[in-house]
């Protein structure tokens, strides 16, 4: 039902449309959507906020705002992205439509029928289901615990008769990997592309919801490393960090890339709702925002530990998976001749959904992990979804056993 | 600075863009923004709506929605378009972001560069921006105080070598011509295009706001004729009944063309801002709507009659218009050899700003008209206002007298 539902299933059967409605229903134990939890939202915040409003700028909510952004929220955001060390006054900020817009817009902006994009594979399903709709040809590179192949990316470019027109990233807490690129993969990765001409856009969704202190240096974005032999394009979203229903992304590139996406932009929605970039500044200019992610921060942590937990009860040891550092998502790893798609038949019947393996690989094939996620989860009802998803695989292994044997 | 601002400037030269600039001031007399008036915003209202929300709708504001649209907006929709004739249940209804969206949906399902597309002349800028954008060829049909024109419409189609992929209409309180179409020429407009396979995009922004209840039936939307012979996409907004900063828009269509432009829209931003949609929602299901319209009507039939008295007891004689009997638009005809812009060069140093006619031609040409929006004008400087105009005008009658003679 929710946002990328329709992705999931443009690119997946019949019988999985099926198997998604029937996961509709009430009472469902859901480790499925990526999204923050309903219970999380800084609603009274927000309230605090709307309800001290001068009336001019309660007004100025109602109206039309300029197509790049409204202009003190592009400030709020400059401090905000500075901190990050990325460079914000070199660079120009267009304000989009949550951070889909922005990957659209690029897309829109670089991209004609036929074009070839680079992913990650797996990757994020939002972002596939943009490129398929501009036709492009995407042409995925396997990722490590430590991030994108190196030596597959360089064969790929190496391989292919035509220059891709850019490589799309979420280098940090990945979706749905889970994973963080190491410093070192950061660096690969733009020697890889020095001098190619490939643009690198840069997802950063996640970059705050880290859950230990330490490791908040790992999460600096590759377009704050000063590397002018890349043209990086930087995206970003309010989505995980006050709430998706506000649509608010943004976009940090060179001038001429802005300029274009601007005029693109403005075909796409004319501007982005002032209501919602008002509120949204606001949260940034009374720093609102650091608090806040603190709490979410904790509270994620916390049911990433259960689910950690969890799973290191109950699942058989034929099953692997990289304990997440940040984010929302562990990714888990099946046995070869086990599929996520069956596995996920025979849960929903019992009540719990993930998302399978296929749908974050661009040809919808390799399904041998599952995501799970843990943002938009009742901690009470972890364990129980975990000892039936476990179940269910210790079934599949056994009765494979008994194929095979 | 709004909106549009950039598509008027990816439209025209240097020299609009610095007076553009300079327009963007302060203290200027500004006829030239077609957004509603700041004071005149629901703000009360919502103010009521949002601080009454239930807890758990408040939670949902926050979250994802589905990519077609939060569900009881889109069933307070459907009675509030079922109101206007408009036949619902045969068709589907997409939550857009501000009906541009809308537009620029259905010109990505429909329109490969290169592709015709029809519209009238003048047309809404925004259409044409997205037209341009998307590559399409623009042929252009004249327009007079009934609607478009039959005669060349027939032509244009019988002449071109192409079938045009839709022919877009602003039928209601056009923007910028301030006409109505009357219902015979709606109906002649239907007959042309039977058959021809042609898909008719009626955009209706303005329909509820009528400054008599006598005329409201002239309203009347094309898709609610039952012609069957013709596929008709209706889009509307909320923009005008609302506020733009909502970005808040839907279209009704056939359920094949809505499949595929939920598909697109997933594409573009994934789903509409649900607090938006949820604020919007009980604006209409409170049954806000219609005492707020009564009250808007009168606010912008005062406007119009002032500026309609200020117009016939200052402008020169030569200069003529039709009185508008709803919307935001009056669209003055100059003598034939006085440019618009022209005229804007001047009054712009003096204070006062306009949109030139040539802004609403695709080829941005056609320049002997002038839009004075009376929306977002304060009442008082509606007079001097006219005055600057009216005699700025009547110099340059003099001047072109004598260069003539």
């Amino acid at each position: 039902m929710y946002a990328f539902s329709r992705a999931v299933n443009s690119m997946h059967s019949e019988d999985i449309k099926q198997l998604m409605k029937q996961a509709s229903g009430k009472n469902l134990i859901s480790f499925a959507g990526g999204m923050p939890n309903n219970d999380l939202f800084p609603v009274k915040q927000i309230d605090e906020i709307y309800n001290s409003l001068p009336e001019d700028l309660k007004k100025l909510c109602f109206q039309y705002g300029p197509t790049s952004g409204y202009p003190p929220l592009i400030k709020s955001l400059k401090s905000y992205l500075k901190e990050k060390g990325l460079p914000v006054d070199e660079n120009k900020i267009l304000i989009t439509t949550g951070s889909i817009q922005a990957i659209s817009i690029v897309t829109r902006e670089f991209v004609n029928e036929g074009d070839i994009i680079l992913t990650e594979n797996p990757s994020f399903v939002g972002a596939l289901s943009v490129f398929e709709t501009a036709g492009a040809k995407i042409h995925s590179i396997p990722i490590d615990k430590d991030g994108i192949d190196i030596k597959a990316l360089k064969s790929k470019i190496e391989t292919l008769d035509r220059k891709p027109k850019f490589l799309y990233v979420t280098p940090n807490y990945h979706n749905p990997a889970g994973i963080m690129y190491t410093p070192e993969r950061k660096k690969e990765l733009l020697e890889v592309l020095s001098g190619t001409g490939i643009i690198l856009l840069e997802d950063d969704a996640y970059s705050d919801l880290y859950f230990n202190e330490d490791e908040k240096h790992l999460t600096k974005p590759m377009k704050s490393f000063g590397v002018k032999e890349v043209e990086i394009i930087y995206t970003g979203s309010f989505s995980k960090i006050l709430g998706p229903g506000f649509r608010l992304g943004f976009m940090l590139s060179s001038e001429e890339i802005f300029e274009k996406a601007e005029t693109v932009k403005q075909a796409m929605d004319a501007c982005t709702s002032n209501f919602m970039q008002i509120l949204g500044n606001e949260f940034l200019a009374q720093h609102k925002l650091k608090p806040y992610l603190e709490y979410l921060r904790s509270e994620y942590s916390e049911r990433k530990n259960l689910l950690q937990k969890h799973l290191q009860a109950y699942m058989p040891k034929e099953i692997t998976w990289n304990e997440p550092k940040g984010g929302f998502y562990i990714w888990l790893k099946l046995p070869p001749h086990i599929k996520s798609t069956d596995i996920f038949k025979e849960t929903v019947t019992k009540g719990v959904v993930f998302v399978t393996g296929r749908t974050f690989d661009p040809a919808s094939k390799k399904d041998d992990r599952l995501r799970l996620s843990f943002s938009n989860m009742p901690k009470e009802q972890i364990e129980k979804g975990v000892i039936i998803l476990s179940e269910t695989i210790k079934r599949a292994i056994e009765n494979s056993k008994i194929t095979l044997s």
